[in-house]
């Protein structure tokens, strides 16, 4: 039940590669000859679809990836930011707001998100991979917050919201004020990266294949819990836990989960 | 001084262990038979003794512990899960509410709390752990927030809006959303820990014995400050740090430091 | 432009060193046989030298280190604590203020700090060094967060809500509520360190001419954000990058970079 009514779905995303199979959605950049460089296109293009795929009914977790060497190499010069200096500020300011639309909608989607980051992951692509909830990292894999190179705040799409939040104040300063490169085992060290694999498809289709046949309901409150409390105090928390796990117990997973432990059997999850 | 007027105390707690001894308040979780699994009652009996501890007079530090091989297993499957299989949504309610409220308390009481992990933690016993001020793990304790794996949201009493504070949203999430097991050597890495020891029980007494015998009213006030400053903004936080120092600065033991180093002697703490 | 009218400037700090030179501005901590020791006086020109030095348009990075041993003690035993013992508590919450305003100024000066820690960074003075953007450490630098120690809340100068944000609830705890000692291997693990080096001078040097060369409003507007945004919601933050990026987008450094890209050049910085 996905409560959408008259608005259809979008049949072709030109600007990635995209396909859902067994309840995982995939979006794979695909310039691989530009380590899957960002055009306008592809921020529409990820805005639009986040805000779909939700009420889409086929899909219970996200995973990005890139084609090729790079996962994403942020904002092309030419087509980005070459565009961006014949623009007006209001325009501008269109443009980044549908940047941080892209990162808004990453956290308050309710579908799990899965980073599979097979390559360098340097400014919008390293917030693009920042933003999921889960940072697979190949071995060559590595992080750029590379704003200040190019002349721009550290600050891009919630980046300074969010990184002092992952690895802490301290060494979120280092990466977003300096922009150099972090490598795999240092993301992994940090808690920049959920965890760094030599077998980075296989891994991540795991990964995936859990989420995407476990208990649906419970993985997405989590999810939306932990992004809003965030924003929350102590006492405020505790009331929204509260309520929620209340709903919770009253969902169907949850009565399986008894009914199967009862009868000494595995649970079979429907996400209700 | 403890501000208590008509209402007593209780004279017995039924359903854990309970000594005060020293200035150390002593909980022992006392179903080792289930790993000191929760019932209905530990929660209740756990939210009333943190109201009443603070007015004893009698007690600067408390420790968790449990009996036997866990330290607290969770919900009781059968005693918990089972009968709120039954139970109308209000009721439900009522007992994560509970439950919250236990956090809540945990949080906000003005004594330094001590988990000594001895075995599991798993579920709500994990978030009680969380909860406290130190984490002492014995080499054989682990944590898991197994909520998902019951079906439930992985955000539960509070667990949601404290993982993150503590580990980072990266781990946090990790170990909410999928539930599995964290040993000990890895919570001591990431920060889960506060230490890992061979001699639990020896460096549990002897962390009691210093915050029992030292300036409570320094730790207290520094325990309740971390608390609420997570949930201020930066010039209200120094704003309130400014105006609790200048009140420590009026204090017996701030007193009672300085006339010790003038005179060249340990001071005598009173924590007042 | 600085937009500075009437008001000069100090010519003359006499609590501390202070030059300025290629856009560094140092201050250097000046009471070496008293491990650099604050009085009242240096909290005061600390103050007054951080409201000014934004306007004085010289420096573009500031430097805080001491001069010997030791980085800075904390507050002097007799010419501090032993004149607040004599203070009624008005004049106490004078000065506990002025020693936040200190931690406050440095959190919203638009100027990145680098600490360069030389030795050990103790009370007050682990706070200075907790308050800046870098924390360069030789090897035998310290930290003791020891006001429990004198019988003083473990919560001053906005420690209690800094140091969480740096390293995490659990372990800000333990460090505010013990007061121990935090040797520079432990304080680059956990990420209160920056850095540990060999060279603090050569570091130090390298880094502050790195971001007084570079592109300061991008760098400057990177900090200032990090501080407001621990404060902030998700959505606001992302709002707040998104304006912040579109006015950088009209800087002289972010066309420079551009220019210097389609050239094939370094980019020459100018800071607007």
């Amino acid at each position: 039940m996905t409560f959408r009514a008259s608005a259809g779905f979008t049949s072709n995303w030109e600007h990635f590669g995209f396909t859902v199979a067994d309840g995982v959605a995939t979006v794979t950049f695909s310039r691989p000859e530009k380590l899957n460089a960002l055009t306008f296109d592809v921020y529409a293009d990820l805005r639009d679809l986040l805000a779909e795929l939700p009420h889409r009914g086929d899909a219970r977790v996200l995973v990005i990836t890139g084609q090729g060497r790079g996962f994403c190499s942020g904002g092309d010069v030419e087509e980005i930011i070459g565009e961006l200096r014949k623009m007006p500020a209001a325009q501008l300011l269109e443009f980044t707001r549908m940047t941080g639309a892209v990162v808004k909608a990453m956290r308050e989607c309710q579908l799990p998100i899965i980073a599979s980051v097979n390559g360098i992951a340097a400014g919008a692509g390293s917030v693009i991979a920042l933003a999921s909830d889960f940072r697979l990292l190949a071995e060559k894999a590595a992080f750029a917050f590379l704003f200040t190179k190019v002349g721009l705040a550290g600050a891009d799409m919630g980046s300074a919201y969010l990184l002092p939040r992952l690895i802490g104040l301290g060494r979120a300063t280092e990466l977003l004020m300096l922009g150099d490169k972090v490598d795999s085992a240092t993301a992994e060290r940090i808690g920049l990266a959920t965890k760094v694999t030599t077998d980075l498809p296989g891994e991540t289709a795991a990964l995936a294949a859990r989420l995407a046949d476990g208990p649906a309901l419970a993985y997405s409150t989590t999810k939306v819990l932990l992004t809003r409390e965030l924003d929350m105090d102590l006492g405020s928390s505790i009331e929204l836990e509260a309520i929620t796990q209340a709903l919770l117990m009253k969902s169907d997973d949850h009565g399986e989960f008894y009914a199967a432990w009862a009868a000494g059997r595995s649970p079979r999850w429907t996400g209700r």
